[in-house]
C-alpha cells in the first residue's frame, strides 16, 4: 500500500512551502496591511489566502519568488511553539482570520500549535520540514491568482488567493509543468473542436453532444470493439429502449434514491401513467429476464450487455465536455448467476475489462475493492457477504490484479470493484465497474429452478468495461492526444492529387481501399497541395497518401506518416499489408 | 395502371352475393323478422349487417351457404329499377334501417336505385352482375360472423355483420383461403413467441417491445447491413440523442402539427425548461449541419444517417405488435444539397432501397410518386415543384422503376415517393420513402454559400430504406414465417452430440464456427437427442448438426438442414464452405 500524501515528505514540502508564501508577501506590504487566512497543502501543491491593500497582478508572483528564493536560502528553523487560546489571540491580535479561526474553535482548552520560520509565525497544525532548506529553491513555481470567498461561503468578502505548487526535485516539477502543459493541448473539447468531433447545441440542451460523422464514427468503433470483445467472452446483447413506466423505478427503489438525478416525469393524466428516461438499465433488463419465463439452473449464468443511452439530469453547472454529460451510452452488462457462479464471472469480467483497457493502452490500472463497513445500511446478510467478499479476493488475486482494499465503501446492496486506470498523462480514471447486488433480483421477484427443483433468487453482477461511450472518449482523445490509434482513426488515409490529372487514379486508390474496410478519405477540395498536408496533419490522420505522376505509373503512393515522417513511394500493395498489420495490432 | 377495383368484375360479383347472402338468411326466418341494413363489397370480400331474433351460430354460415348456392343456381337476372324516395319508403315499409337511409338522402328529388334478384329487392347504387348464375358456386364462402353498431356508431343498436368472401374462380378461392391460413401462420406476434424474439411488459410500457439475445441479435444484424450499405453508398453517420429542447419543435413547425403523437412534456420548472423525447430526427440533424459551421457548395450532398430510436405516443388501442410500436428505430437519414444536384440524390436513394429490399427478397415492389393538388397547403413555389417533380420523374424513369403519380398526397412541404413492396404472401407493405424537403432547412436557417459566394438554403431529402427496425422485422418474421435466410438467422448452426462422449468434440467445433464468425450453439442440454433436433426444427435454425462416433472420427458434421432434409455426414471444412457460401448469397 502506497504511503498516505498526508504523511508525505512532500504534503511537508507543500505545506512549509505555503508559509514562506505568505511571510515573502507580508515583506511587500507595510506592516499589519497583510491579512493571512488559510493556506493548505492540496493535491498538486498549495494555496494562500490573503486580504491585501491592492489586487495582485501576475508580475507580483515574479516577486513573491524572488522573496521566497531569498527566505529558504536563510536556511530558518520552523519552530513549533504551543500556546493557550488566549495566547493565540494575542499573538494574532491584528490579524481578524486568525482571531476568527481561534475564536471558533470547539474545545476552549485545546492546546494550538504555531509554526514560526525567520519572522513570521502562523497558526497551524503541521506538520513541516526542518528548516526552509528543506525546499529546493528551483522546484517549486507560483502558478495564478484567484479570487476566493472567505471560508468558501459567497456571503463573506472575497479574498486573493495565491496557488502554487513544490516539489522535491527540479526534475519532478519540470515534469508536473509539462503534463499541465501537455493536458491543457490534450483537452478534449479543444481537441474536439479541432478535430471537428462533436457540438453542443442550445436547441438540443446542455450536456447533450451531438456527434458528427466522425465523432460517430469513433463512437461506432468503440461500441463495435466491446460488443465484439463482449460476444467472444460468451455475452448475448439485448435491447430495452430508452424509458418506463416509472412504477418500475419505485418497485427497484432507484425512486426512492435516484430520483434527484432522473430527467422530469412525463405525465399522461389522462390515463394516469407515469414514463421516466432509464437512469440506469438494471431493472429493464431484469424485466426482460423474468418475461423470458422460467429460468434453470441450466440456463444460468445469462449474461445481458447493452449499449443503451442512458439519461441523467445532472446540474448544468457540473457538466463538462464529454465527461460530465446528460446523455450516457452505458457498456453496461447484467450477469444472472447463482452464488457459487460469482467467483468465475468476476474473473472472467475482469479479464475482459484488462482485455479492453489493454486496447487503449491504458495498461496502468489499479482496482479498489469496496468492502461493507459498519453503519446500518448494508444488506444484512452475513453469509452472502462473507462468501462474495471472499470470492472477488480470491478472483483479484488469482488474475494477479493490483488490487486495494476500501472498507465502508461497497454499495448498500454488495461489494464491488472499481478500476482506476492511469493515462499517458499519469492522471487516473475511475472507468470499470464490477459490482455484486444481493437486493434488487429479490425485490423484482427473480427467480430460477435448482438441481433440486426449489426457486432460488439469482445474484446479479453489473457490469461496465468502458463505463460510458462519451465519457470514455473524452478521456481517450486526451490519451492519445486526439491521434488515436490506426484502427480507431475515423478518416485512416487522406489522400491527396498533385495536380487534377492525378484525380482518377486518386479516386481509384480511394476505391480499393474502401472497399478492403480502409476508411480513406479523397481531399478533391480547392486547397493547394501543402494546404491539403497541413489540413491532414493538423487532423492527426496515420496516413497521408500524396499522388503525382510517379506514383501513378507504379501504381504507389507517397506515404506521409503522422507527425511528419516521409515514408517515400510504396507500391499500393504494400501500402495496404502496412495499414492492415498496424490495425491488426491495435498500434 | 391498373382497373380501378370498384369498376371490376370483381367487385360487382361480391357485391351481388351480399344480396343474395341477404336474400338466402331472409328465407331463414318468418317474413318481416330480418331487418336489412348495408352490405358493401370490401377489400378481401363482402358483408351485410342484419338486425335478427335470435343470434347466429357458426353453423348458420353452411344453411345460408347452401341457400345462397340454391340461388345462384336459379339463375334469376339483377334487375335495376329507378324510383323516388316516396316510392322507396313504400316499398321498404317494414325495413325501419333502409328507411333512415332513404330518409336520411340529402337530394330529397335524386333518383333512387334498387336492385331486385328473385324475390329480393335491394336499396342499391350498383353495379351488380347481369345474373346470380354469374357467380361461381364454388368461388365464395362466408367467413365470420361479428356485432357491428348501426352506422358505427356505439350508442346505436348493435347489429349482427356476416363477412364473406367471392372470387371469379375456385382456385382464387382456394389460393386466398391458404393465404388467410398462411398469414395466421407467419404472424409475427406468434412467430415472435415461438421463436423467442420480444417480449412486451406491463411495467415497462405498452408498445415498447424489449428484444431477447436472439432478437437483439436479428436488429443488430439487420441494421449493420443497412450501415454497411449506406456507407458504400457515401452516407454518413452521426449520432444526436433521444430528445431535444421542445422550442426545436417550435421553431421546425413540428410542436404545431405533431404534439398529438409525442410523449408528454418533461418540464423543469425551476429552470423554465421543456424537453421532448424525439418523434422524428430532422430537426436534430438540421442543427447538427449548422452546428458544425459554414458550408460550401463544395461539402454538398452531405448526407446524415442515425439508426436512432424515436418515440411516438400511438394511441393504446392502436398499437400492434411490432408493426406499431411507440418506441421505434428508423433507419433515418437527411440528405442536404443543392436544388440541381436532387435527380441525382433521388437516384442515389433509389437504387441503395432497391439493393436492400432485394436482399429481403422484396422484389416486386411499386412506387406511389406524391405530387401536389389543388389544395392551398402546398408550399408556394411554382419553380421549385415544378423542377423536383421533373428530377423525380426522370430519376424513376432512368432507374427503371415501376411506379404511379398520386396527385395531391404530396406532404405540404415537397413531392415523395413511397415505396409499396408485395410480401411472399402478395400483402403490400409501404417501408422506404423519400422526401423532398423546401421548408424546414429554411425555417431552421440552414445555408450553404455558393460558388458566386451568396447564401442558399439547401433543400433537403428524408430518406427511410426499411423505415424502422422494429416494423421491418415485423414485416420480414412474416415475409419468410421465420425461417430467415441463413445471413440473418440469430443461431445459424446448433450443435448436438449423440451422447455425452462427443460434447468435447462438439466444443471444439462450436469454437472453430465461432472464430469464423459462424454464429453456432452448442446444445448441451439435459434433453434427448431427438428433442434437441426437434427444438431446433421449431426455432428454424439453418443447420443442426449432430455428432457421434463416425463425426468425432472423421472431423466431420452430419448436417440436417431446415425443413427435415438429411444431408449427412459432411466434413468440417466442406460445412463451413457451405456455410459461408450461403451467408455471401443472401440466402
Amino acid at each position: 500500500m502506497a504511503e498516505k500524501y498526508e504523511d508525505s515528505q512532500l504534503y511537508k514540502i507543500r505545506h512549509s512551502a505555503a508559509h514562506i508564501m505568505a511571510q515573502a508577501l507580508t515583506q511587500m506590504f507595510r506592516p499589519g496591511e497583510v491579512k493571512v487566512a488559510i493556506g493548505p497543502p492540496i493535491e498538486n501543491g498549495f494555496y494562500y489566502d490573503f486580504e491585501l491593500p491592492r489586487s495582485l497582478v501576475p508580475k507580483d508572483l515574479k516577486q513573491i519568488e524572488k522573496r521566497m528564493k531569498k527566505i529558504i536560502k536563510g536556511d530558518y528553523e520552523f519552530v513549533r511553539r504551543e500556546v493557550s487560546a488566549a495566547e493565540a489571540l494575542e499573538e494574532f491580535a491584528d490579524q481578524p482570520y486568525k482571531v476568527e479561526l481561534i475564536e471558533g474553535l470547539e474545545d476552549k482548552d485545546a492546546v494550538i500549535s504555531l509554526y514560526t520560520q525567520d519572522k513570521f509565525t502562523d497558526l497551524c497544525k503541521g506538520p513541516h520540514v526542518a528548516t526552509t532548506k528543506d525546499i529546493d529553491p528551483n522546484a517549486f513555481k507560483l502558478m495564478s491568482i484567484a479570487g476566493a470567498y472567505w471560508r468558501g461561503d459567497e456571503n463573506n468578502i472575497q479574498l486573493q488567493r495565491i496557488y502554487g505548487t513544490a516539489f522535491e526535485t527540479p526534475e519532478e516539477l519540470e515534469n508536473h509543468l509539462w503534463r499541465l502543459e501537455e493536458a491543457k493541448k490534450r483537452d478534449h473539447r479543444k481537441v474536439g473542436k479541432e478535430l471537428g468531433l462533436f457540438h453542443f447545441s442550445d436547441d438540443v440542451g446542455s450536456g447533450i453532444p451531438l456527434f458528427t460523422p466522425k465523432g460517430e464514427m469513433l463512437r461506432y468503433l468503440m461500441e463495435s470493439y466491446v460488443r465484439e470483445t463482449q460476444t467472444k467472452y460468451g455475452y448475448d446483447h439485448v435491447w430495452t429502449g430508452n424509458l418506463v413506466k416509472e412504477d418500475l423505478y419505485a418497485k427497484s427503489g432507484h425512486l426512492e434514491n435516484y430520483s434527484d438525478v432522473m430527467f422530469p416525469v412525463m405525465e399522461d393524466a389522462d390515463k394516469g401513467v407515469r414514463f421516466r428516461l432509464k437512469p440506469m438499465n438494471c431493472p429493464s433488463h431484469m424485466t426482460l429476464f423474468k418475461e423470458m419465463g422460467k429460468h434453470s439452473y441450466r440456463d444460468l449464468p445469462m449474461r445481458f450487455a447493452e449499449f443503451s443511452t442512458l439519461y441523467r439530469y445532472e446540474k448544468s453547472g457540473e457538466l463538462s465536455g464529454l465527461t460530465r454529460v446528460r446523455s450516457l451510452t452505458q457498456d453496461d452488462c447484467h450477469i444472472f448467476c447463482t452464488a457459487d457462479q460469482i467467483e468465475e464471472e468476476f474473473s472472467l469480467a475482469l479479464q475482459l475489462i484488462t482485455e479492453v483497457l489493454d486496447r487503449y493502452k491504458l495498461t496502468d490500472y489499479k482496482v479498489q475493492l469496496s468492502l461493507r463497513g459498519d453503519e446500518g445500511k448494508y444488506v444484512d446478510d452475513n453469509e452472502k457477504w462473507t462468501k462474495a467478499t471472499a470470492a472477488l479476493r480470491s478472483a483479484l488475486e488469482k488474475n494477479g490484479v493490483d488490487y486495494f482494499e476500501a472498507e465502508g465503501e461497497a454499495a448498500f446492496y454488495g461489494p464491488k470493484a472499481d478500476f482506476m486506470a492511469s493515462d499517458a498523462l499519469g492522471r487516473e480514471w475511475q472507468l470499470s465497474t464490477i459490482q455484486i447486488d444481493f437486493i434488487q433480483p429479490e425485490r423484482l421477484g427473480l427467480t430460477y429452478v435448482t438441481e433440486d427443483n426449489a426457486e432460488e433468487t439469482p445474484v446479479v453482477l453489473h457490469r461496465a468495461v468502458t463505463g460510458s461511450t462519451e465519457r470514455f472518449l473524452g478521456v481517450i482523445i486526451e490519451q492519445f492526444a486526439g491521434a488515436f490509434p490506426v484502427w480507431l482513426s475515423p478518416v485512416q488515409a487522406v489522400i491527396i492529387p498533385i495536380t487534377d490529372v492525378h484525380m482518377d487514379y486518386c479516386k481509384d486508390v480511394e476505391k480499393r481501399l474502401k472497399d478492403l474496410g480502409i476508411r480513406a478519405y479523397l481531399d478533391d477540395g480547392g486547397d493547394r497541395m501543402n494546404k491539403k498536408i497541413r489540413t491532414a496533419e493538423k487532423q492527426k490522420v496515420p496516413y497521408t497518401l500524396i499522388i503525382g505522376d510517379r506514383e501513378m505509373e507504379s501504381d504507389s503512393v507517397s506515404v506521409r506518416l503522422r507527425g511528419g515522417e516521409d515514408q517515400g513511394a510504396t507500391l499500393m500493395a504494400d501500402f495496404i499489408a502496412q495499414a492492415q498489420a498496424a490495425i491488426a495490432a491495435g498500434d
